[in-house]
């Protein structure tokens, strides 16, 4: 790594798992480095205290959130809750920086639609035309340009990526579409609450959320840009006993019966043949979400049960990788015109 | 337990986790006592050496089958592999056994069927006729006169139970079904079979059998039952790092969108008014499969999301009691006359 | 049931994991009725709503606290953290009300040392005197005739019927003991800690405490009483990624190399001989926690690895029954002249 | 990657834990390739079919073992159980082949030792001196020169890295220690049996081969060479339920009373300065086994609890990595005189 070119590094928030997360992956990325992690909670503690794992890795301590530090970095990843991002975003955008922001603040297109699943108004909605959304599979030139991108959500990342073939090429009835997802407990990051002791969720299922999610307005709007018109999704995401990994099974009815397994096996391969990080399984696979656990993959297989019109496509990613940080390290090579797989290279842990 | 009074009870199989089940649920059964288990495997072997949970609590050893010792309990239950049950079934019928088979022999009234989805020629398709399916919550009248129930597999109780309203009444477009499920490890049995070890289960998720599973016909057979016509099922059957416990997300059409969430919630709770081990959830309610752990019950949810038309039926068991030996237990007590929840009525361990 | 016997039972403190343990067994009580469960936080709110496990089988809400109520009990259960019972302890007794206490308050006779490892003084030292330590294995006659039980946590249950024989015999150097163990997360309790997150727990082991954890000087109480004298153990405990169960394995210097290991099995099964809920496992076997999940057994197996002269005891409780709430119970049945296994016969949960 | 100097490497039985594992880390290591990986069992198949994981990473299939094209290879690691690398030594090491064993084969000097334990007759003898042992902290030098270098097992290198630099310096009585340690299930390997399938370990905990297990002969012989003088360990190993990770708790019995824990803190920290892969944890600290989840780590902690005699250190490893595959690259880049960090730089997967 030479001195000169490195990339310099901020990330706002780094005491959640997409923080840990980032710089597991950053610490190994040949051209990058991490000069700045903020956390008001944890202010002065040595990062490797928190997370001994990068013990021997990462030498610096998380600092108080400071804008003139933060400038300084010629890329700046947020790892936020929500509503933090566009508090800053104004003085960071106006100050020439680059942002990478994995929350969901600028996901959304229209702030009132923002604003109804997040229950505030939006800070800053003169800049939501300024994001890009963050999915390469779909806005990577757009996403070279950027300044800010808005890194899709986990839920979204999986459906979107599952269902891409077939709404580009107006396959499946773009109403009824059905997105029955599950994910690992770390996705609800790292809070203190009853719901996600280890004796409450260990050892059992459940779903949540049935009722309205967060990632339903933004799946619905990603897919509409993908099909080019309105879409409707039925969600229903899951909680599964495990702390890394999302499956997506979705359902969506061909419109011609006449199509086959097999071209739509092809559509698919032929759509990500170039993608570096999405995998098209054989004809009749069932991806186990452990076989992206810890790297930046989707895997996707593609079933016709029993000949019939509904399409069965299984979507899996590690939620915490292609579904967060691993994605925005992905956006973060794209934007400055680095390797795309840069700091993205290792092999997922199996078993 | 009065001597005079005492169900004698046989069980064909008792080394596999449906086997243990019984014995855990039967040994405090007040009026039922366990006077035979067989398995060719561990002939002569202590029941508790296998299971050390029951020490202390049965004091028998594993036989060989014998039809002459069976024939003298009073019912038999098989927990045994498919094709099984039905080698020995036209004997024990002959001589009046009453006969709880947890095993898929009987469960398939078509014969050919059968055959296709479990690649072999029935053994005795004249009996198949003779077999009351075992889903009390439909069937028990019929149960109540069976010499040999057929109980329902996991899978299909589990979504028989959630839909059953709502194609009793004609709700819902019964050619667009999804049932998609997911089922602890327990439900693989206790094989040797590298799929299953912990380290290939655990911390991971995955669908199974996407192209067909054999509980497909029968969920089919089932629900048309209930309809009165041919239904069409997608039926996704999943993978979860549990033990026990089963969930079923099931989608349906409405057909009429003038029905109200709150007249199908009304509907639901009037027909399992009545029923022991049917318990409808208050609206807006995701059931965790924990809250069943153990236990009979069978805890359903029903939702609306975004008051659109699709509706999304939440129903959780464990899948190795309602699944499976519970429901056995349950069908013994109506065919034998005795209360219904006998034996039934532990709670379910939480956390 | 006859309603003239039936005891009536008040629980303090019924929202954590040992008030549902303690509901989860008393429903099916054949002698006790909970007729007030408490609870500031959830007043009012119905038991069931935040334990599903328990609908249909407990119609009652938590209440506030109220001494008037709880003294028209038969017998209250603490199950609060400590410093709460011994607040309320002095009018309850004064009112004549029978209380097991299943938190830290009553288990330590020596107030200094309550108050060195608890950090705070104890609120009634008089009382202290009052308390039988209810390890019914050794103190049954007095626990029959107290107003005041307090139950031994789970660690000191687990370590103390392990060690029992060989302290009672004077077999072993009761200055060299160490205790080994291992224990599930419900053992934390029901809190909102970023410690006992799914995340952070699971598929992952550590030790905790080792420098000193509050149940030491228990222990060496305990088991300084059964050797009648003064023994020094390390104690080591462990979090292992499951919801229940507990595992000690115990180290212990022979002071006469001649004993057989045969004399000690031996020594083990007659002093447990008539004990209803702990079992000596055959020679040579290894108890998993799971053999009494949900039990209120203890199960043990004794070891001398190569003939040596370390002994190697291996003891298994689940912590929420033997180690807290069933414990409790059985102390109340003794205390009660109740049957001692009423409430206390369901079989372990395995698999 | 310079073509001309890569290592070209084959590794014998590819299908299990550790075959797998030396997969992952070879792909990604700058200097190494791997060339052949052979099974007798999955002849023919595509490397990644077996593990999806390595999907897009390795264009290579299982064949059949082959000493001809072994002998090409620059390395052989034998990723076999115990009984196969000792056939196909004598020839390989004929052929000048250097070869890193990870099977039990080579690591006992003594052959009577070996076959009691192993219960056979171990196949060459007289190749026994030729191997080093290859414990890097210990034996870096003669690794550097050796032909055949036999990996420790996961347990021995837990607890011999864990009381190194108390035997080294003669602090503890070496006749009384004990190694109470912990393994994840992926040390049972990718076998079908029933004790290893999910529902029997999931949500359990157990000990197991407390009369004997094979890790201890090999752990008492590398303690005697490092203390100089015969070891006697008391060794319980138990098993978590978890995928990876191997915690060990150590006692040992200060033979002076005056040395302090400071003391012993500070000559670990020094007797570990220089090694890349033994972290020292600061004083009062509880390694977690995640923290070195995917990496090649060992982690440790020294405790003195109450200040007494008795020392305990927390020492943890990945068992496949440290414990088995990472280990066995730290010695092939020794062997080599590559850089001894190379393809062991991952950061551990946390959470």
């Amino acid at each position: 790594m030479e001195e000169n070119c490195v990339v310099k590094v901020g990330i706002v928030g780094g005491t959640g798992y997409t923080g840990v997360e980032l710089l597991r992956m950053l610490v190994n990325h040949p051209e990058a480095e991490v000069v700045v992690i903020t956390s008001r909670a944890e202010e002065g503690l040595r990062v490797d205290a928190l997370y001994p794992s990068l013990r021997g890795h990462l030498n610096i301590r998380f600092s108080h959130p400071n804008l003139d530090v933060l400038a300084q970095c010629d890329v700046v990843f947020f790892a936020t809750p929500h509503n933090v991002a566009m508090n800053l975003m104004p003085q960071l955008l106006e100050l020439g920086t680059r942002v990478v922001d994995l929350s969901a603040d600028f996901r959304i297109r229209d702030h009132k639609l923002w604003s109804k699943w997040y229950g505030e108004p939006h800070a800053c909605p003169e800049l939501l035309s300024r994001a890009v959304y963050g999915l390469p599979e779909v806005n990577r030139a757009a996403i070279r340009d950027a300044q800010l991108v808005a890194c899709p959500g986990c839920y979204p990342t999986s459906v979107q990526l599952g269902l891409l073939p077939l709404l580009e090429n107006n396959l499946v009835d773009e109403q009824r579409l059905i997105a029955n997802a599950t994910s690992g407990v770390s996705g609800a990051g790292r809070q203190a609450k009853i719901d996600n002791l280890f004796a409450e969720v260990s050892d059992s299922f459940k779903a949540y959320g049935i009722p309205g999610h967060r990632h339903l307005p933004e799946i619905e709007q990603g897919l509409g840009d993908i099909a080019g018109r309105e879409v409707s999704v039925t969600f229903a995401p899951h909680l599964v006993p495990m702390v890394r990994g999302m499956h997506s099974t979705l359902y969506a009815e061909l419109t011609d019966s006449a199509v086959t397994l097999e071209e739509i096996q092809s559509l698919y391969e032929q759509r990500f043949e170039d993608e570096p990080f999405v995998d098209v399984l054989p004809a009749g696979s069932h991806p186990q979400t452990r076989s992206v656990r810890g790297a930046n993959h989707c895997r996707l297989a593609i079933h016709r049960p029993q000949d019939r019109d509904t399409l069965v496509v299984l979507s899996v990613i590690d939620n915490l990788v292609k579904g967060a940080s691993g994605q925005a390290i992905q956006n973060m090579n794209i934007m400055l015109g680095l390797d795309e797989n840069a700091g993205l290279t290792t092999v997922a842990v199996m078993p």
